[in-house]
């Protein structure tokens, strides 16, 4: 014992310790090379390896690439390849690029799964019961909330990124593929306790702005490719030119500007479809009409928004996720385009998320049912190809939510007695337009009031139930074994439903 | 038991929850007017009652304002009007104009202190032991460190801010009474239970940039003033025409330029006191004479190294802390002068904190001994006078911690046998200027052989300390009393030293 230490040991209470050198807690200030460049993986494996990873862990992934992702498919393959088993998968979302987990499934790699969305061959194989548990589907700001009480405790987080410098300042607006808002992945930075960024190049320091932050990075790696940014939008945020859905599209824009909300500092998320990128266009003519501007658009940003934000029309748009790479170029650009977390967007245990303040949201349906119960999770048999995305979470928060929907697809009724699967609640839907009609839900009557006196008819959904019956015919029932195949949580945290297993 | 329930209950396991409605987790969003403006508070004292204080919790508040804050006598004689007791005060530092908090620890509000700083009458008292329990000295990386470990467990965090929107949206560089960077508060909005924004102004929403955005918000209160900016650097930011300083400046200078870290894109930090802003305009003249420009200068910025920005000398201003207005300013205006927080300045258990890539740091000290220990906390009367900052924090990450100083102050010497009170153990620290003569650490042999070559005057620090006692003979020993006034903790939590009570 030195004479600092005994001088001190009866003056310092056993909860605190002693000192006992400067680089105790920072061992890697010992040394020059270490202090600046530690980060820096040479390969992928590599840094798997530095990342402590074990059988059993969770690891997770954004989806801001969505279509065009490369990286879930290349991290996983060398996980496989590495013999990791077991492990629960969390990335923020899939689409029908990610088949290939099948096969991780099927070898035991993945054991458990939680994600927004599924499609494809994945959705297919999860419904014929691959997963040894049922997958967890849950919103965007449902997905927060888990991650945050601890039930999706993220052990590392995979973050692809078109740059971050050496030490790990990165973002999403430069670089070659730009996918824009990093809103989902800095969640899991935040979040996870070990968190790697594959870049396809390395920026000058300090790499600016950052979305997210050095402290919040354990490791860099370079790879050639994060993501094409021509798939994000996966050819959806072309205007509709189909009738129908025009038709449908003036049908909510009119229901919108009559609805009591449509006035100066209006807010509004729309979706990436056809019908929501038209309406938000018929939206637009009458904001110029009227002379009014919207406080912000909110969500999923696309270059229709980004138009109509340049024009005026939107003074703010607040951005967890750009649907385009003409919305990653604006978020570049315009001082008003600001980046959100999805913790700001969505989630129902944050402190504040923008979709509280929401007036307007128009959102799609695969089903909704007479209780307005709408489904986007399964097909019309029974089979997973959908999304939860931030669906009950902008119902739930805006002031006025509206499905717009075809009353039949094909030979399929859209409007039902009672959906496969409940993702949001009927009581959070307020306004359901068709083609063949607007039904208004009766918890609103004060909405009802409105279209009626500006002269737009109103009808039951019931009627439109019966109507769309009429058309297609009674469906045959599904038949579903016992098997539960899938949990849908609600944002949350609580199982709104449970998919079960198709008979095959 | 409804029929869903019935149906939901044997296929999910208890582990989890059935949903019971969709604003179960969110009562807010059944009531419009709660919606979008729950946060709003009206006054103080409401903001205080809603936050759900009590006794024995613990408050913090951040320093950006130092000398000109008005936000902490404020909150605080509300406080001790609504009558709570014994609580735990943790801003992340103190400056004279605190001395108020002197009656709330006498009367019983304040139980326990953590801080960076004390001065003035608050020193005192506390050297003369009106605290109940020692008070905690820590840097600015270690209060993050604490803050992270659960030490420092904030109850609810009052931050004052120019501008605000009643979401909670917050930045420092618009409104009237401008801090600049928010790079405290951060922490604290990030981690305390209950954060209280005190505005002086109410932006549109979304204010923006958000240096802490709404989902760290819980309530909004405007206020008149929140602090004086013209206040924030003492005075203490003029170039210095004292020709001592100016001495020690070139001389410190000539220390950087020949030490192997003046290069392409080196890094540095400098502090506000006169010297340190004369090395830096020094330093200035030979970037431009050798066509040298540096990475990022660092740490509380000055509108000196604001100038030298725009010269395109420093690249990038990495800033936790404006210490002037027209630092302020810069922030508001460069793109590349970037706002971080404490933990990415300085925390020693971040994932990396920018004060491990430094190169170059020009610190003060109150006194220095032949061990190279510093002290920056106690006056040469063995009372609180000063702050720890970001000294042991740079020191300890830098490549060069270079401390400038008088030799003597008065009939005070600076360099000593033993200092008071260790802030930074001299293992961090390289080397020492001072008018009297330069001395380098025997840990850094490389760097003395580096000045000697390039024909700089390398002394013994023993020879310093004996050309002190020569100049002002060997002052007094100051008498302590057992009595433990304060702990001085190093940035990695533990106990360097204890401060003890001056015999009076």
């Amino acid at each position: 014992m030195t004479e600092y230490q005994s001088n001190m040991q009866h003056s310092v209470p056993a909860s605190m310790s002693l000192f006992t050198g400067a680089n105790t807690i920072t061992p890697h200030l010992n040394d020059a090379q270490t202090k600046a460049s530690r980060k820096l993986k040479t390969s992928l494996e590599q840094a798997i390896k530095d990342s402590g990873l074990r059988d059993g862990m969770t690891i997770s992934f954004h989806h801001a690439f969505r279509g065009g992702d490369k990286v879930i498919n290349m991290v996983m393959d060398v996980i496989a390849n590495m013999g990791f088993k077991n492990l629960t998968l969390a990335p923020s979302s899939l689409t029908s690029v990610h088949s290939p987990l099948v096969a991780h499934i099927e070898n035991g790699v993945v054991g458990k799964l939680y994600t927004s969305g599924i499609r494809g061959e994945l959705g297919e194989a999860i419904s014929k019961g691959v997963l040894k548990e049922p997958v967890h589907i849950h919103s965007h700001g449902g997905r927060v909330h888990l991650v945050k009480t601890g039930e999706i405790d993220i052990d590392v987080a995979f973050i692809g990124v078109p740059c971050c410098d050496e030490y790990g300042n990165a973002n999403g607006t430069n670089g070659k593929s730009r996918c824009g808002s990093l809103g989902y992945a800095k969640v899991d930075a935040q979040h996870a306790k070990h968190v790697v960024m594959l870049t396809e190049s390395l920026a000058a320091y300090p790499n600016h702005p950052a979305s997210i932050t050095q402290d919040y990075v354990d490791a860099v790696v370079k790879v050639d490719e994060v993501g094409d940014p021509s798939k994000i939008g996966g050819g959806e945020t072309r205007l509709t030119s189909n009738p129908r859905e025009l038709l449908i599209a003036k049908r909510a824009a009119d229901v919108i500007i009559n609805s009591g909300y449509f006035k100066q500092d209006f807010n509004i998320q729309t979706g990436s479809g056809g019908a929501s990128l038209a309406v938000t266009r018929f939206l637009g003519d009458e904001m110029v009409r009227q002379g009014i501007s919207a406080e912000f658009g909110l969500g999923g940003i696309t270059s229709t928004m980004v138009a109509m934000h340049e024009q005026g029309l939107i003074k703010n748009l607040l951005d967890v996720q750009c649907f385009d790479a003409g919305a990653a170029d604006s978020l570049a650009r315009n001082p008003n385009h600001l980046e959100i977390s999805a913790n700001e967007y969505a989630n129902p245990s944050s402190k504040g998320a923008v979709v509280d303040r929401l007036d307007v949201v128009i959102l799609s349906a695969l089903e909704i049912d007479t209780q307005f119960n709408v489904n986007v999770i399964t097909g019309s048999d029974g089979v997973i190809r959908g999304a939860s995305g931030g669906h009950c979470d902008t119902a739930a928060g805006a002031n006025l939510a509206i499905i717009v929907a075809p009353l039949v697809r094909g030979r399929i009724p859209t409007v039902v007695n009672k959906v496969l699967n409940v993702v949001t609640p009927g009581e959070s839907i307020d306004v359901l337009v068709t083609d063949h009609g607007v039904a208004v839900n009766p918890n609103r009557p004060e909405v009802r009031e409105r279209l009626l006196q500006a002269g737009i008819e109103v009808v039951d959904v019931e009627a439109l139930c019966e109507r769309a019956k009429s058309l297609t015919g009674v469906p045959q029932a599904i038949e579903f074994e016992d098997q539960v195949v899938g949990y849908v949580r609600y944002r949350d945290g609580s199982v709104i439903d449970v998919i079960k297993k198709v008979k095959e």
